[in-house]
């Protein structure tokens, strides 16, 4: 089974009847499934997950664009969050038995359908976009939908699909690949803020630390201690392990041990795989190896024939 | 979703129409599913592993017994193997979503009526056994079919369940519950085959180590170096991560570098988790944590919510 995972965000977190009519058009789509979703009315904004495979996703994706552009209008959206269109932004996350590339081919195919369907200009972002000055979120958000006319001008901001021009209500729209985000921290047995600002530098990407960290230090006042709290944005090629073993080795250049670590949320398999592997000095070692994998697979497998021989039985 | 692995050695692996019958009879339980087989002509043994939940698992159980016992004379049986009985030993597994506790239940309640149905003495093993010394499967094979008779008539050999005499063809029976096994080596750079050895000494059960770790020092002698060979027996109560890191400590003792690991065949998830915690000392973590399995729970549970609703609508 192949599972992607598909967060659009849309620009209304205030009228709960509009946010339920654009979820109602999703779940219409046969085999569209919403695993979440939550509004902010301070942002305005809702981060709606879904999941499912590829053809799946682009038809929920199309009727949420359907259903969103027909009851957002942007020109009199306010809120702290910073939003370029009705629908802000969907990334495309592959989970279990599908490519970074899968996901990528199916951004693309959604985002020329979207510019098509809906006269609105698209940027890649992330994975699926091959211009390095337009890969961050941040950049091509910035100048938000109030300045959508002029950066679409401006040279370079040419979108990937679509007209140059705003949508009049939608705006524009980024849609691209990510890898699954790890929310991951690590407390040191200190309460000295310096220490943890320090090593947050040191492994960040802004300040040259690791490709795909962002990190800050924080203090945890009621524990006494201080904290290295990261983002990691592509485990595969950042890995876990790896960005431990750092914060623990600078940690001892300050006397400092590191207490514990703490993974907020939801954390991929193969990451704590890949950590294991590390850990172990696993050699060879292949996923198909994972018990539950394989059983799980073996029977996927035996039930795919059972209902072929059932369809044979009643063609007879 | 619970998944439980049963994995019944039955003492046929000569005539492959007896086999064939015998897998049959089990197919025909419906929901039962046959993972793998493969029989062992020195042997004269087959391993089934078959894999679902508890109620289907020990029907399937029960129809593997009858299929057995009517086709296998263990007075005329022959082959390299132990083996005490027409069905020799039933393992029950716990794999997902299911506790060892749950595989004890189920290993009791199959062997008692295992006992009753056939009129076979029926010994528990491994966790499914309260007696210590009626723990290991070696020691309840000790003396086979045929010193069986003699066995049963010793004092503290009475059957767990079913007649204190072998059934006269199919012999006597073992049921019970265990962890599933790791097949897990360690290579070192060196030739030295007696630090490989005294290695393994220091880390089997058998001369002071782990209490779920089997051990043996080996010669890979195409690469020119040497290999300590576990078995993990339980990897709840003996992790791998602590075996890795106390064969790691003693090859310091000798100079000698682990070169890297291997894990033979299948691991569980959860073992390489334990890993993972471990080795980035990983606070208060909870398996719901693992992204797959999070996905996968909640796939399964609005697929549920829709068929009952398709089945409403049938209704009105």
């Amino acid at each position: 089974m192949s599972i992607i995972e598909c967060v659009p965000n849309i620009s209304e977190g205030r009228r709960v009847e509009v946010v339920a009519a654009i979820i109602d058009a999703v779940r219409r789509i046969s085999g569209a499934r919403i695993l979440d979703h939550s509004s902010d009315p301070s942002h305005n904004r809702t981060v709606i997950t879904m999941a499912g495979g590829g053809p799946t996703l682009k038809a929920a994706v199309l009727a949420l664009f359907e259903a969103a552009i027909s009851s957002i209008d942007l020109r009199s959206h306010t809120g702290e969050h910073p939003r370029l269109g009705a629908v802000d932004v969907v990334p495309f996350v592959p989970i279990e038995g599908v490519t970074m590339h899968d996901c990528v081919a199916l951004a693309k195919d959604t985002a020329r359908t979207v510019a098509e369907r809906f006269q609105l200009p698209v940027f890649l972002y992330e994975e699926a976009s091959s211009n390095p000055l337009r890969k961050n979120l941040e950049d091509i958000r910035r100048g938000e939908f109030e300045g959508l006319s002029a950066k679409l001008a401006t040279e370079g901001w040419t979108p990937d699909f679509g007209p140059a021009s705003p949508h009049p209500t939608a705006g524009a729209t980024v849609i691209g690949a990510r890898m699954p985000l790890i929310a991951y921290n690590i407390n040191l047995a200190t309460d000295r803020i310096e220490v943890a600002k320090a090593i947050a530098a040191a492994v960040r990407f802004s300040s040259g630390g690791f490709r795909f960290v962002k990190a800050m230090g924080v203090s945890l006042t009621d524990r006494g201690i201080v904290q290295v709290s990261m983002n990691l944005t592509n485990y595969e090629k950042t890995p876990v392990h790896r960005v431990f073993e750092t914060v623990k080795r600078e940690a001892e250049r300050y006397g400092v041990s590191v207490l514990e670590s703490e993974i907020v949320g939801l954390v991929p398999s193969a990451a704590l795989v890949a950590t294991a592997q590390a850990a172990l000095q696993l050699f060879a070692f292949r996923p198909e190896q994972i018990l539950e994998t394989k059983l799980r697979e073996q029977l996927e497998q035996l039930e795919e024939v059972e209902e072929v021989e059932e369809v044979e039985k009643w063609k007879k």
